[in-house]
């Protein structure tokens, strides 16, 4: 799996100074690299490596003055992070290996439909009516209740969990241990008023194409109707949906971020990681939320918020800016 | 699986206007609604909707002004909320299919005690000396180790753990990958100073009748003694209780939230979610814990709390509005 | 299993007072013991529930005022906590009975490497190439994908995933559904500009020796390189250590910590539970992280920071005395 410096910088379009021929096996960072790996010089800190990494070749930003050096190459481009992204493309490994079609140690429902290509690995349950897209992969013990159904080419690692009923789109990726379509979190007071009954979640969950959920994130299903995911949205692990949010396309969500139950986001929202987000609020397309955020109050489409409770992100920045001074103005304040 | 406006009104204990024979065949948000749906007028907002909603009927609060118009019908009740928690009841699908006993594909150990008319589903595993109460269901790749107990009709959804020698009272619904029972989080410096050595966790864990713990939630063992949770408490998603805690009965606590070793809560604590609560603290029975907050105290019986660290809530409004302000009031001290 | 004073005393570098031939067969908490077990007196809060405690026997500080009373026994050491993790050694019971070498409702792939008395629970997974280490115990339905190298006497618990090509050291011990190696959280732009294309993520994760990693918690893998965790590292539940991470050795990460992108620790550093930490952040050897905080810039070797945004403890301290004072001094200042 070598590329040569000609080939990289076509699929790159950037341009190669010192040998073309010049072949790398992988990628590593300019501290690891070994002889015939590529690094990667993205801005000045790391020019200064270069002269003592052992990397045979770089991906250097056009601007950077930096030079190949006796038997070494550089590939120059316009934007180094977006380069290395192609790249890796390039180096991508195989996957972990599966045999196309039903592990002998999986158990599918007879009523279960499996697409063309599809593998179904060890250990995995496909339950009563539940269909699996063609040429999607359920990495080893995967459980997929009855009735749902899982788009083409999808990839659930090991451990995923999806319920019953659910619909879950084309080249959608679920990482290891994702629950979806646990029941939402609500209760009734009991007759006597001691206690709690549950309130049953006869409702599912909808992920659209080409949706990403990170390791031990949760989605559960709507209390009724469907807690909704948009077209490429993209969320991290250890992440929280709750019950009847909808979630537009296009979202990014870091990871231990926390959304309770019916919040709409509008598409393109951006969420930082470790925000906490009220239930019932509406958050416009565009916004930003900084990471570590306590959302409140709804936020309007654009608008760029921090803090917690969150505000605007200027007033937040200000009001961090107040409250590093306040301890000596309220010192000077009682002189 | 159709109902008519009578029998519903009937268990909801509301009157009908239009047709007490009509009758629908699902529920689905207003907006969403298709005939033959029944839907839920819980507000002025969502009266405006009802005129172009497709769906037959709603339930509604007996002091909005609505008209069922031809053709439709509405059933009035005191409290839509509470009467719409009834009408998911009536609804509710069949739960995943699961034949009787133990399936062919699950490893339960020769000494398990499994109760009559359980169900362990494929790919779980039940070992030594563990008892499954009756009627109680393992679904697909739970696994549940030496010694535990399950007491009669609880669900373990698939990926469920529950480690050795727990207690699980009766009735306790455990959804997809929740750990009951790892080890407490506990290290004492090794003789040379320069490291950890694990603290062994000999304890247990011992959740009351009635208890639900939401998906990739985690209750850690007793370092010795046990973790205990108290009947009928709720735990959301994604919340970590730690190794020695005592949670009391009726407690609420959602998402995102993480308890520290050996906090001691009493009965009918409400707990907001992604609050960070630290280790020995006590919090008394019927206080209430804002979302967001960071408890580094102890909160009496009834009190309610927010902000980080945490204060009595109007204490904590008073200060966020205090906040908001600063950044202009030192602007113009300085002037 | 049971154990006399004279035994404990021995292994405590304590001195008995009472009985020396007395036997106790546990420990249990002050209030909850039974004859037969010992208990634990850590401070004078609990000297008092001493005479009416039905334990056999207590550990106490040398510098409590306490008497063993007719038919009991003490036993005096120097530090009561240090010594009841020793205690807790002896009483450990053993672990989860499993036989040693493959279940036979394990799946092993035919080019896996299964160390000299290392067990594969039944459930399990260990892809091709995989290499599991002697005396390494895999519990029932654990997933170790290709070319992933498990060290020797490792513990991988219920629902642990390890994907491919990840090197884990000996004595780790991973928790219930633990995931290591998921992809990391990177996009590029799509070609449109209105999409995001996922950015492979083709590095590793590097565990080193006797790192502990909490039920639910993830390590994602490098974009290139490794994500890496120093040896003897202690990592809670539900905790997210993002790609490219460099963690030290020794470190103590309590639960629910996110830790974002590329950051850098060094060693022994300590980081209180609920903690965000925000990419590419470099925190020093020793430095010590206050539960809840929010850091947003690199922290100095053996700084200790608190609050959100993080500032040294001090400092943090004074800012919340002030800002708990703001409220009265702006009322004051109007007047």
């Amino acid at each position: 799996m070598n590329h040569s410096m000609a080939d990289i910088a076509r699929v790159v379009e950037g341009t190669v100074e010192g040998d073309p021929a010049l072949a790398v096996s992988g990628v590593e960072q300019i501290e690891c690299a070994a002889p015939g790996q590529m690094t990667f010089i993205g801005g000045p800190a790391y020019v200064s490596l270069w002269s003592t990494s052992k990397a045979s070749a770089a991906l250097v930003s056009r601007d950077l003055a930096v030079e190949p050096g006796p038997g070494r190459a550089l590939v120059r481009v316009k934007d180094a992070d977006l380069a290395m992204a192609r790249v890796l493309e390039l180096f991508e490994p195989p996957a972990p290996f599966q045999a196309a079609g039903v592990h002998p140690h999986a158990t599918v429902d007879a009523t279960a439909e499996i697409g063309e290509g599809a593998t179904i690995g060890p250990g995995c349950y496909v339950g009563a009516g539940a269909r699996i897209g063609a040429g999607s992969r359920l990495h080893a013990n995967v459980t997929v209740l009855d009735e749902t159904r899982i788009g083409t080419r999808c990839i659930l690692w090991p451990g995923v969990v999806v319920r019953e009923r659910c619909t879950i789109g084309n080249g959608v990726i679920l990482h290891p241990q994702v629950s979806i379509g646990a029941d939402g979190f609500g209760y009734r007071p009991s007759a006597d008023g001691r206690g709690l009954v549950k309130i049953p979640h006869i409702g599912t969950v909808v992920l659209g194409d080409g949706v990403e959920i990170g390791a031990n994130s949760c989605v559960d299903r709507g209390k009724f109707s469907a807690t909704s995911i948009g077209a490429g949205t993209k969320i991290d692990n250890l992440v929280q949906i709750g019950h009847n949010c909808r979630i537009g396309r296009c979202c990014v969500i870091a990871a231990c971020t926390g959304v309770a139950g019916s919040v709409t986001m509008g598409d393109g929202v951006m969420v930082g990681g470790c925000v906490a987000i009220r239930d019932h609020l509406t958050i416009g397309s565009g916004a930003r939320i900084g990471g570590g955020s306590g959302l409140m109050a709804d936020v309007a489409p654009g608008q760029t918020v921090a803090g917690a409770p969150a505000t605007e992100s200027r007033q937040a920045l200000r009001q961090w800016a107040a409250l590093r001074k306040l301890p000596d103005v309220l010192r000077d304040l009682k002189r």
